[in-house]
């Protein structure tokens, strides 16, 4: 199959065996893959992310020094089916899966593994236990966002907000975007959310922020405090670069929570005291649930999130070297998804 | 009056003008005062403190430029009385009173102001409000514990301790020993406590901890883990020094909560891939509440608190300064208390 690889650092076009179905396992063909954030810090920062993943337990550390198919926020269509297979779904029928493969013993992060293939290529192995079947009527490109739009939905679970809070969403590039659509289904009133970039301000209000700023021309705290009056902060970090926490944890406002669903896989620095004379809580998250991932598949299917704004580009294998390049341009494109039948 | 004052970073005995009780105010003789630890950081640090109260806006910035009379862990006697008091409380008792001084439309930090004396000095100014009578048969200088001991109440109020959770305390020093002590009156029936002095681990283990470890010998999560089985953690950072926060995001368990009671007032490094491929949360905490200043004093009075063994040492005024240089050593003392009538 054709695939665009990952390798030594860079991406590259190439034929790779097609993946074999093993013992509860389909076979499917990659119809749409979003392109993420945390591909394009994979890339660059291949060393840090393996180190971290040692030194913190995580459950798989991927060798990233061997040829690796990203790709983890995909629709796919099955086409076959490995043995012990329940064919609980039909061949021809349209899929979503968490992004992870069980075979064996193994847990393999599909679009992070050096032994499986991610949706950057033409067709994937998937564990048939974690198929959702794409309902009728929703779009491919859109359920190709469940993914990544599970991400805010969880962002905004671990949160656990209350009536009393009015969130701020600090960026808006696809995290932030995501949480303040899982906002939005969540019931909040109020959504400030703010970014340097006009096309992701107007991106934000179409996902659902009542507010958005450029913290250019003032600070966020600023705009948030006007629409929260005495209400509390819960401020999301949806940046990921260094320095962002320790600015956040400057300009919160006294018992706020901030919930961390940035990525930054570099060292960061904060100042202690920031946190401590306003008792600050920070709390990191990652992922989704089973039950997140499903009722935001849900939810895309419903229409109660306006996902159709994200989706700005469209590349089969041969573009996602550039599309990878473009997307560090934050006016260029929002979601670009890759088409390996392209 | 006689005090032990902050001057030029150094600690010198003076003789300084009598506090003079102001509306609401009531003029208390200093029995007894701790010496905190956040004392010796601010005599070493006092830029670093008063640039991140400024900067994340703190209720009252010292100006530590000036003559600062610091002790603000004080049981005092009432000898005179301002202006529009009640004298609820009659001259000649003893008084325990958060460190905060309402004056005007001001409100002093007791021991970190330049304009009113902390607790190193014979004499200071109290708000008559906030005064707590020193219940009979309670020894002066267990009531004068109860300031540290409320941060230690108030920090595992934050935690918001379950059933499920198993703490980890890290740091054996007063904070860590105030926190085991909050601990044993919330009722945790597991305390795990973790500290390279010997002597604190043996306060540790007389104030409640029911395991205590070196982390010389094994590391503290693992002694942790051995008591906690399948339950959580909540791992409280006790010491205050950079690297810790980080140490412990690394070796913390997934879902962990990380209480920061530690204060550090230099800049610190963290890695937030700990952080997030195991969706820690850190919450930092300050002080306490007037509902856990008072339930303190009432746990220190009924012997819910097993304070005796913190207290180690005594020095007048005269021996503030060489008492600060002792306490650098953690096997030579837990806590020393400033009598300035001595």
């Amino acid at each position: 199959m054709r695939a665009a690889v990952m390798r030594n650092q860079r991406i590259e076009v190439d034929t790779l065996p097609d993946p074999a179905p093993g013992p509860g396992e389909v076979l499917a063909r990659t119809l749409a893959c979003g392109i993420c954030g945390s591909d394009l810090h994979a890339l660059r920062h291949a060393d840090k992310l393996v180190e971290a993943a040692r030194a913190s337990g995580a459950p798989f550390v991927p060798d990233l020094s061997r040829d690796v198919v990203m790709g983890h926020e995909f629709c796919a269509e099955i086409v076959d089916f490995g043995p012990n297979t329940t064919r609980r779904i039909p061949a021809g029928r349209r899929v979503v899966s968490m992004p992870l493969l069980f075979r064996g013993t193994r847990i393999h992060g599909i679009g992070y593994s050096d032994e499986v293939p991610g949706g950057y290529g033409e067709l994937m192995a998937l564990s048939e236990p974690l198929l959702l079947e794409v309902p009728n009527g929703l779009a491919t490109e859109h359920a190709a966002t469940t993914e990544p739009m599970a991400v805010g939905v969880h962002a905004v679970a671990k949160a656990n907000l209350g009536k009393r809070d009015v969130p701020l969403v600090v960026g808006c590039g696809p995290v932030g975007l995501a949480v303040i659509a899982g906002l939005r289904l969540a019931g909040a009133d109020a959504i400030v959310a703010a970014d340097y970039s006009p096309m992701r301000r107007r991106l934000a209000a179409q996902l659902g922020a009542t507010s958005v700023v450029d913290p250019r021309e003032r600070p966020a705290v600023d705009a948030w405090r006007e629409v929260a009056g005495g209400r509390s902060a819960v401020i999301f970090e949806c940046v990921g670069v260094p320095g962002l926490i320790d600015s956040i944890m400057r300009d919160a406002p006294p018992q706020a929570r901030i919930v961390v669903a940035g990525v930054c896989m570099e060292d960061d620095r904060i100042r202690p005291m920031f946190g401590i004379n306003k008792e600050l809580s920070v709390q990191f998250v990652l992922g989704y649930t089973p039950e997140e991932f499903a009722r935001t598949l849900r939810a895309l299917a419903e229409g109660e999130i306006e996902v159709a704004p994200l989706v700005t580009g469209r590349t089969g294998v041969e573009g996602v070297a550039d599309a990878f390049a473009t997307l560090a341009n934050p006016e260029a494109h929002a979601k670009i998804l890759v088409e390996p039948w392209r």
